[in-house]
């Protein structure tokens, strides 16, 4: 039986959807929302859908936008020459907090995972290809999705995909995280790792 | 600078107000609510709503409830002269929970907290007061406040203002929680499970 009225209990059930959030935090949620004041409920239920409705992806490098072109595809000083491809726009927050980077990005939206329904046609490599077609300044791409095996299958996918064009396809390096243990590395990532070694 | 439309910018601000959503949970949920359909968008936020606002205080009691009577209050089968004051509504779910207890509750919303901008007359103790004195069948108070300098400083005040009246108002037992270990034991907690031992 449930002790909870049903509006509460809707809410309960929509709140424990969200990613990283299990039944016992949606209902200390639930029962946050609840003590707040309305108009605090009413400024996060529009909030929510305002992000929602207001937001697109940008035509040219797929990230998330309220423009036709996003901020970073629309910036004349970012150098047009270069694309990291991402698997989600988070990465290209993660990336852009670096400052190091001054290349344009490609949010794929995913990655290869069988698994897990995901197809290599449910992910924008579609977008990417014809969008490497369509502008040939193009010099590299850097294929920046995760150091997971999908993550490695999909950059593989990708390696082989563009390299008959003959732009220059490049991944980012595995190794041991600065600051990190030798004792304490995976062996995955030692052997990477090694293989990457280079001369002083 | 911020790299966000200001939607998701405001979105990253709303949710980050929720009760353990620090800036980077919100961060992820943010950009969860965005990839999500439309329509499911849609439904948590009017969840957030529908649950607010159908929501009130039950008029015995002060726990949530869609109707003047919680579903508790309302049950002829709960013993009504036993009153058990938790500090919020997710107490009450827990209590409930044990099927231990029979009894009827009183929410407070809150405890006595001055460092946090909590006084007596913020949470509900005139109610409770106000409840007893017009339920003279109420035979005993069991003051299940947390075991916190907080829950305990309004269990005692609790007492001492509910006593002159000549109903029996009692406390629930600290002690050593069933399954643990004395050597993890804090002293407090020892020292009460002491003081509160009792013969075989």
């Amino acid at each position: 039986m449930s002790r909870y009225s049903p509006s509460v209990a809707k809410l309960i059930s929509e709140l424990g959807k969200l990613p990283g959030v299990g039944p016992k935090s949606a209902q200390r949620l639930a029962f946050h929302v609840l003590s707040m004041p309305q108009e605090e409920v009413k400024s996060l239920s529009e909030a929510l859908m305002d992000a929602r409705t207001s937001t697109r992806l940008c035509k040219v490098c797929q990230n998330f936008t309220d423009q036709e072109l996003c901020s970073i595809c629309g910036d004349p000083k970012r150098d047009r020459s270069t694309i990291c491809v991402v698997e989600n726009p988070r990465d290209v927050a993660t990336m852009e907090r670096m400052r190091d980077y001054n290349g344009l990005y490609h949010v794929l939206h995913g990655v290869y995972s069988p698994l897990n329904n995901v197809e290599l046609d449910s992910i924008k490599i579609k977008e990417l290809i014809q969008r490497l077609r369509e502008n040939p300044d193009t010099k590299e791409v850097i294929i920046a999705t995760n150091q997971t095996a999908e993550g490695e299958a999909t950059a593989m996918y990708l390696g082989r995909l563009i390299k008959p064009s003959g732009i220059k396809v490049t991944r980012i390096a595995s190794g041991l995280p600065m600051g990190s243990d030798l004792e304490y590395a995976d062996d995955v990532t030692l052997s990477k790792a090694m293989q990457a070694r280079h001369e002083f």
